[in-house]
């Protein structure tokens, strides 16, 4: 089993390679590369992705960090296994009846150039991030660690467990992209009690929580507006205009009556229209979001703002393509999960290290996870493990405390001699 | 033949009860009766008007109309060959081969309540509207009685006339809505030559114009938004905003682009929406109108206010109700139309009274007939007949010289005497 | 004091000439004379109603009220003492030191027409209003009831009292009126407890609960822009296109964002604009509210409505004049006068029919009375007396079960006792 | 003088080297190099140029042409002299009593890349852009050097001259941002006959026309919102949302009522505005534009385009900051100097070569310099000299026929002989 060095020395080298959703071609290549000396067959590629559930693909971006892995000597043969999709899975099949219990662990990055200040540990201790622009600062370095530690403890106990035991390393947490295809990969539906976990997140090192309140189901949305060019002085009316669609659709989102109760949001945050000055605009884009506490309120947010999209565009005429850039949705985690984990917990950092926690407004797309498990009757719940960090998530100074991966690989132990110990 | 003096009876008579478009009803019977005294037999109701076609049409303030006509002793008989549609029209077949004229006369009146100034003449000499809110201030009265002493002219000289003449009667002028259900009733199919005309608008009593200028093409619409109400504080999202869906609408459709050339102009004029201060506002109301210089502009500007009408609609889920309230076309008199006029004019007010116009921008209903005229081949123009007026046309306290009445009849005479005249 | 017959003769008297806010003429001549009968000598007009801060006053209905009023026999004495402000307030000063209590009751009705069904008690029983468009379907007939009655519980037992009582009889409670001018004037500046009560509220007879839940803090506006009008047509550019300001208004009001956590509201209930289709419309009129849980939302969402009211008239070079049109604050009752309601209740009507409430999103301008006590230090609460009633407040089978005036009563008397009972 | 082929490798030289507007520093190198060969004393920078009204300046794009310039050798000497600002005149001032006549010439490129094909005679004869993105499609290289030949005949011939010849050379015509800033350095202020020219414009070579017809009043107007970033699901009331602005300010400017008669235009070009999805847009960019026949609609369009632009920053929070980024005014030749041009050209190419055109739509800032002119007394036009193009002016496969240079030069000959002529 991985000692809490060896955890160190892997999250430090994928520390030092992050990779952004969708694009973790060395990262996946790392774990697989890991798993495989283990002795696992893990699943890559389609088998893990259905494709034709992803969102918020940057195609560009796909390509350049293929070359960069390629670049960085990744093998073509696990290129090819891949065949484009990142992220993977290991099911360990005990061959015993018992339950078939799944884990998650994101793998992303975000799009953030790391600090290179001296009193930024990753600097002085040369793990900093070599990819400009691109950052492990939200800690997906040290959940991938785990999941990969914990494969380790699995290959060495495996022969103690019942069931069957699947450990998924989802791409694109990050936008809550990722869950969605690897959801429709079929994965998780015969999953009895699923688990997912998030470090840092304000927790001291040490602290365990099963349940971290609320994360909010939300919908991310991209909308292109095609209109039609023309000379704005000399024939405007032969244009469609675009820039004045996009406008008024921006508008009208805003005006989207709000549910009382709930919590709920809405944000059109980005609109870029237009050409020249004296060009009738024929595009527009706009990148918004809906969030709700509930599915219902998300997903009435979400229906009006469609609404809104194509009747903007047909009132001046445009055509409108719309695309879901992310998705997440509400999050009910079931008491016996809790009580579950709260148990595995207390054994691990006793019970006063043991609560729950009140986050707001955040999403997670493991809740998309959760909510297909519970959809057939299984359980879960989201874990978090306190780390102290240097600066915020998603913050050029962010760091965390290298000690929670073996807390949360120790954690994972217990939970499953739990769930899936031979009695 | 009806004198000058005959003639200002009649027009007093009616200038003391006016009535509003579709609700001419004892200004119809009063017609027609005198028509049948001279031994015609006028057409009425459907046979004038196709129903299909009628617009801006107030069932209100016609069954209003319809009380008072009956409560002022217009018999049954002719309301019922009325059947609820004002109008008429003297067809005089002279059995002799020869063209087919046709003269239109407006006979409504305006929504204004006349002046009870002792300077006005009508308050002076007893003529003044006997109807609150209803004013012959466009002159429509003169119309009228210059179109029954024309008939009056046609009894006593059909012998000396070759071909058809049809003298036209036509109901709701004001808010252009009348032109159209008359031309549709087919009762210009055979026309060779058309003319309409007004008495007034700027010029002297004893000068005759063949040519006014400019009429607009226009389109008058009403749009009914249906919503849903609901408790605006309690549960907003199970309403349908009509209120904004107006608002939107009325936004957009000032912002549709204008042809380069032409004159153009579009107007919302009227907005009402909503019922109370916390409720969700299920209704809104519309009144707009667009206008062009050529029907190609009038066309694509009222199909973009239709455009944007419905879709900003459907961007608050709401239906919407699009009625035309009323349309003209544009106006392009014939030359050789043009030059019969001026010809005849000259026999009756010498050379130096007769002269173009350049009128801009206001639109007569009378396009719609004349462009039915001459899209099979027919020709026609529009007659100005100056008459000194006291005060502009729709002003409280109008009125205009009724010298006119009888220069406008001897003009026809001789127009009629040139183009039906037994040679 | 008032026997239960008694009560039920005043308050269905009351309930036959309603009398919306600000109109309440007859009312207040009603109340006055008991109250005087019994020897009181009651504030009036402006003693009671600083006019400096009415809002919602229309001044048409209130002098078609004072017409009514002088038809139905009151006197112009007392109308004169009015000087056209409706309410009035008794104050007994006991001599004896002790607390200052104020019981507020409020006396309009709201604009409805009542019922003519026979099913409706109203009717049945004789008491219909007699007043179309106006109705008790509220309750407040029932609510000056109480404290007409409580006056004559007051006049029995003023020896064996302390301190004073303040019975204070509010006008224009409906929109949320009435209470900040009487507020206004003074009378509660030395004010230790406060109470203010309704009936009903879905809570069966027997009931009483001292904590109604949440009140919405609130403020009513009226905006009227002033454009200039031109000829839509002819001269588009010298107009000032008010009915463009109102719907942009109306517009960006609905996108105020919304804090997240308390309760907020806001609607623009009434859009009219415009004067005719061709008329570049020279107003435009909106009706909205804005409502917080807390002050603090409701005072953000009414500033950001004035700032877009503001820029939406500078944007078409319109001027815009906005008029609060009603207010209320949040509601944050004191525990220990909820102890002391509770107690005084559970004399009354058992411990078992003593509960809290959880109302919601409804307003109460009783709350800036409560809040000007609490400002010097003072307490109170919202009482709810429990009433069957026959159909929804607000609606034309509106009724209540007069049991509830004599328990209001009894527990009034009751809750006097323990404050200003002398010991 | 300057022979055909002189000129020919002059327009050759500078095609190869286009630089776009207020970057013309290798341009102005050139033509200040050979005027001071002919013994001219070249008026450069702020000496040419008012910087306080300089408009659309590009300062990186000035810096990269700057260095551009340096490596390619032109000498710091000159950078010096120019300190930044690019253009430069000639006065010649002959001694004698006489007329002061000024010519101007623009420099600028357009900001389009060059064809490569083999079908484009400067592929061919290897004088094609070697400037990517930079090229010379609107003929400016051609009117350079026709300022440059014209020195050199002035050089030769200013002997048998009167009065003084100003040859401009303005930087920045596209976008019409140059000709205020040389206006306002002072140097047309005593100018008494002023002309301008473009070539091609659809005219075959050896056409000559004194009055293109008309030219339309601009302003090119850039607005910046900026508003306060805030996360749009967290506490979306603490931001202000300057995307909200910059849309509402877009739709509320297409609006903008429209005077009949004149030719206007607007049009709102370019919206880009927001960070990201979730965080409520602190800046708004708009680009926009108003034109009309009359310097009358022009300053309508632009005054209201402020007001809108203003209010929407305000219904928001916002600031706005509005820059002028061109302008140019109406065109109104004097018919003595078209005359004078008619005379001059019929001597150059024949009386039946020399014709007026009927350009519209279009807009020239040389129109601000000719009103100067004319405020004062002086008189001016603007002259079109034919030359066949092989594709549209600012397209990719634009170029001239050279011989154009020639005939232009020639005519400025006959032109100042008739003007400066010594009697």
């Amino acid at each position: 089993m991985y000692s809490l060095d060896d955890m160190i020395e892997l999250r430090r080298k994928i520390h030092r390679n992050p990779e952004p959703g969708w694009c973790e071609f060395m990262t996946t290549a790392e774990i697989v590369g890991r798993l495989r000396q283990m002795g696992f067959n893990p699943l890559l590629g389609e088998k893990v992705i259905n494709k034709d559930f992803i969102a918020g693909r940057n195609e560009k971006a796909v390509q350049a960090s293929l070359e960069r892995a390629r670049a960085q000597g990744v093998s073509e043969t696990i290129l090819d296994e891949m065949n484009g999709y990142t992220g993977c899975a290991v099911i360990v099949e005990t061959g015993r009846p018992g339950p078939v219990v799944a884990i998650r662990f994101d793998i992303d990055c975000v799009e953030v150039t790391e600090s290179s200040s001296e009193d930024h540990k990753p600097v002085r201790e040369g793990f900093v991030s070599q990819h400009p622009g691109c950052m492990h600062s939200c800690g997906h370095d040290g959940h991938l660690t785990m999941g990969v530690a914990l494969c380790s403890w699995l290959q060495d106990n495996k022969d103690k467990l019942i069931g069957t035991i699947k450990v998924l390393f989802q791409p694109a947490e990050e936008g809550v992209r990722g869950a969605r295809p690897m959801t429709e990969s079929g994965i998780l539906d015969d999953v009895d009690f699923f688990f997912g976990n998030h470090l840092g997140l304000g927790l001291e090192t040490g602290i365990i929580s099963s349940n971290p309140g609320l994360f909010l189901a939300t919908t991310k949305l991209d909308a292109t507006f095609i209109g039609k060019a023309c000379h704005a002085g000399a024939n405007p009316e032969q244009g469609k205009n675009a820039l004045l669609a996009a406008a008024t659709a921006a508008i009208a989102i805003h005006t989207i009556p709000r549910p009382v109760g709930p919590v709920s949001a809405l944000n059109v945050g980005k609109l870029i229209a237009g050409e020249g000055r004296n060009v009738l605009a024929p595009n527009g884009f706009l990148q918004l979001e809906v969030r709700g506490e509930t599915e219902k309120v998300n997903t009435f947010l979400r229906e009006q703002a469609y609404e809104r999209l194509e009747a903007a565009a047909a009132m001046y005429g445009c055509q409108v393509k719309i695309e879901k850039a992310g998705e997440a949705t509400e999050f009910k985690p079931d008491p016996e999960a809790i009580a579950l984990v709260d148990a595995a917990a207390i054994e691990v950092v006793g019970p006063e290290n043991v609560m729950p926690l009140d986050l707001k407004l955040g999403s997670e797309d493991c809740t998309i996870m959760l909510k297909r498990v519970q959809q057939h009757g299984g359980l879960g719940t989201f874990i978090v493990f306190g780390s102290k960090i240097a600066a915020g998530h998603h913050q050029a100074l962010f760091d965390f405390d290298e000690n929670v991966l073996k807390i949360a690989t120790d954690f994972y132990a217990h939970l499953l001699t739990r769930l899936n110990g031979r009695k």
